[in-house]
């Protein structure tokens, strides 16, 4: 195999509970991308369709990870990257994550799989580090795993896939504003209350526990974002309206999704999410932005081979 | 049925990376109590062997919380109970849950169950209140329920009672000095860093986590007490040592119990129990204070009727 198509998901961070460490991959947003061993050798970006974004190499995420895996390789030809991209970057729903884990997913299914999952979210941290100024995994371990990923920790990297309840779909809304990463960074508080840290931990390890046992309510009392949100909201236009609806909704819960501003919910079966749609479209239909809005179920495989 | 015997077991509060949500029941250590039903109206403490402890019924743990259970009850009998005190009070292994739980559940069985396990818990804690001076559920929930249990929430009442792998031993030692639960409280951070908030919940989730999933090594890389112990160990002689000891001799993790003075250890089965056992004893020796050490397997039933 010389050339591979794929599509690679949009991400969840955080996920409500989940500050840093949680994530979840999308079913129905993503990226396609293409990627062809070439005589070259070195990471040539080819073409980017859809958003005007750097090909060079070394800014380019998708390059930038590349460029990580192929210092581990010992090999005499390079690859080329071309990519479809539909995730608007600053979305705050893994844009450039899904970049940074489809180049090294794909070169890695054409080198006949070399390198563990693990190791491809390693190459795809050195990427995400380019658009975030810091690595993490959030985003690019659920592009690579699928599913609902608990990055437990970074250093070593402990990646734990949660197991996902059948009925699960997420809401999107995202404004068509411009939130600079920088920003929201600024936003967070340096330290928190105990109490504040001590209910926090018990809402991520109620969410965990509600997964393994399925149990939709539990989901509900866990989804709260105690640490973030109270900082961040004030960057998102109409959250409290966003939030309001589609918890009134019946949506499970609901969060900024990474650092905005996209607004995600959860909810239990297909039905809800259509109904959480339709209602923010009503709700909003006088705000002073443009939004687009999609419902998704949760992709469970991750980057897939078109 | 008009008089029952019981076991209400000790248990362990916070386990490292639970800060009061977190409880276990230990199998080999506990009160045994006495309760029988009486032709004279409200709770008669007849008798407490073992420690010197208040037999008024309104200064009493286990008097205090069958009062508020009695409180929920239209009946026109009272009932005796009589304590036989094996766990010294202030050790920091549950003693006054013990009492607490053990009165309300006693009553509870003479009287054919008619309130569920969460609301002996909230009896439960009335009692416990009268010795910690605030209403909390870590010791217990797991004294109730048995195993190990995660209180999510006091208000509303959220118990998750957590999978116990086979195989968990718990080791402890109880230094025979007096901590002040006052002192204890007073050593705790008003705020911590956000990091180290996110790490804990980390923690958490991944204990929940590994004990859904049977995976040791991950309870090893979760039993980590950020928050609490490098404020709180100072108040035990010899911490340091004992965890190097007990983590040299191949615990999963340890840490203080409760508001200590007592510290817990968790392990891989019975034969590494018995080396920390050994391996205190000796490393100890020569220590400045007198100490019990004794192994447990996890309760997993709670208090039971003897």
């Amino acid at each position: 195999m010389n050339e591979i198509k794929i599509f690679s998901p949009a991400t969840v961070a955080n996920v409500a509970c989940g500050f840093d460490v949680l994530g979840f991959a999308l079913k129905e947003v993503g990226d396609t991308m293409y990627v062809r061993k070439s005589d070259k050798r070195g990471i040539n970006i080819t073409q980017i369709e859809g958003f005007n974004l750097s090909k060079n190499t070394f800014e380019n995420v998708a390059g930038v990870s590349a460029l990580a895996m192929l210092e581990s390789l010992d090999i005499n030809h390079g690859f080329d990257i071309r990519i479809d991209k539909k995730i608007k970057p600053g979305s705050g729903i893994g844009s450039s994550s899904a970049s940074a884990a489809g180049s090294v997913f794909a070169m890695n299914e054409l080198l006949n799989r070399p390198f563990s999952k693990d190791k491809l979210v390693e190459f795809a941290m050195k990427g995400e580090a380019v658009a975030s100024q810091s690595e993490h995994a959030d985003n690019v371990a659920p592009a690579i795993y699928g599913g609902i990923t608990f990055v437990k920790s970074t250093d070593p990297l402990e990646i734990l896939p949660l197991p996902v309840p059948e009925a699960l779909f997420a809401v999107i809304i995202h404004p068509l504003i411009e939130v600079k990463t920088s920003e929201s960074r600024a936003l967070l508080p340096s330290s928190v209350d105990l109490s504040l840290a001590v209910q926090h931990s018990a809402n991520l390890g109620g969410l965990v526990h509600a997964l393994h046992t399925n149990n939709y309510e539990l989901i509900r009392s866990s989804l709260n974002d105690l640490l973030i949100e109270p900082h961040r909201a004030k960057l998102i236009p109409y959250f409290s309206q966003i939030k309001s609806t589609m918890l009134k909704s019946g949506a499970l819960g609901c969060g900024i999704s990474g650092s905005g501003p996209s607004v995600f919910a959860l909810c239990n079966g297909e039905d809800i999410a259509e109904r959480i749609l339709e209602n923010l479209t009503k709700d909003l239909s006088n705000a002073s932005f443009e939004f687009d809005v999609y419902s998704s179920s949760i992709n469970n495989r991750g980057i897939i081979i078109l």
